[in-house]
């Protein structure tokens, strides 16, 4: 007979499924999740259940929020005249880490993606235009993921909204700070030499 | 006003706490299961809470286990005049993995460390003790992990319980499988040596 804790099991099949978490990894933290006192894991559990109760998409930019509309669209402080557009919420919180971005976003959550039967249908960009539409927005920057689907769904919602009268941009590429010549691709250092600019 | 969803934020603490996990794996996780549907994050706080409640230890052995007994001490194939005695019940399942014990186990839950005040009366050792006081035992294999603690701990109840009258073993150390010489540290290395065998 194995030992086969089911609750256990469980647990660790929980962990498992998460991104980027293995077998090893995933039976550690059930261990851990399991040797904390209960009312700590009743906590762990609880935030889970709450953040699916309590947390929907703003109104207007869909990025994630617990009222109808989220602390940035709130912010009259925000320029309004430059909505960035981002795949999911969490390239928002990239962003305002930088603390350099002081327009608006709007959240796609997720990209086309002909391959995973993702069209343009199942993105927030109705909405998108819908702001637009609206003319108070001057410029729309594009921060997609420089991957496939990324600059796929740039280059679809960029024909959309060149008609509508914006100035339609993308984020730069090149060699990421700190990072290393030697170690940057062929195209990364093609766009970095393309994109050069006077020092 | 920053970017701050309250829920989200207590569950990205949540996964922030678990071991080995930093803040921008905590996040990551955090957005994957908040986009979970709503009933599979119902199933992940619910495999938390159900582990705390249903897992207590062995009556007998000490390790985790939803019944009176755990699986192995239950089991009567087990050879019984052995015990190897492990740290805590992720070891048993890094025993049961390689299929070749096939005696009982005992869990400490801890190890004598007097820098974070952990003294033998908080290990389950007189449980050990007891077991051994029964006669039945021949053999305790001491499988604690090779560090301070471990050393100290696998000392400790060695010099406990040779007086009982039973053998007590060690697990050999040396290179790992696969490992490399290079590699292998000086400590390691010299230990590997010592318990070199005739081929």
């Amino acid at each position: 007979m194995a030992y086969n804790v089911i609750p256990l099991t469980k647990l660790i099949e929980q962990f498992e499924r998460l991104p980027g978490i293995g077998r090893k990894t995933a039976q550690r933290l059930a261990f851990y999740v399991l040797n904390l006192p209960r009312e700590k894991a009743q906590q762990f559990a609880d935030a889970i259940t709450e953040a699916h109760d309590k947390i929907k998409k703003c109104r207007v930019c869909q990025s994630l929020t617990e009222g109808e509309l989220c602390p940035i669209c709130a912010d009259s402080s925000r320029d309004g005249s430059v909505i960035c557009v981002v795949e999911d919420s969490q390239d928002v919180l990239a962003f305002e880490r930088t603390r350099e971005y002081h327009g608006l976003y709007h959240v796609l959550h997720g990209l086309i993606s002909p391959m995973d039967g993702i069209g343009p249908d199942q993105l927030h960009i109705k909405e998108l235009l819908a702001r637009i539409g609206s003319g108070e927005v001057k410029e729309v920057i594009m921060a997609t993921n420089p991957t496939v689907e990324g600059e796929a769904t740039a280059m679809y919602l960029a024909r959309l909204l060149k008609p509508m009268g914006v100035r339609v941009t993308r984020l730069a590429y090149g060699i990421p700070v700190g990072g290393n010549l030697e170690y940057a691709d062929e195209v990364t250092l093609y766009r970095a030499l393309e994109g050069r600019s006077e020092i």
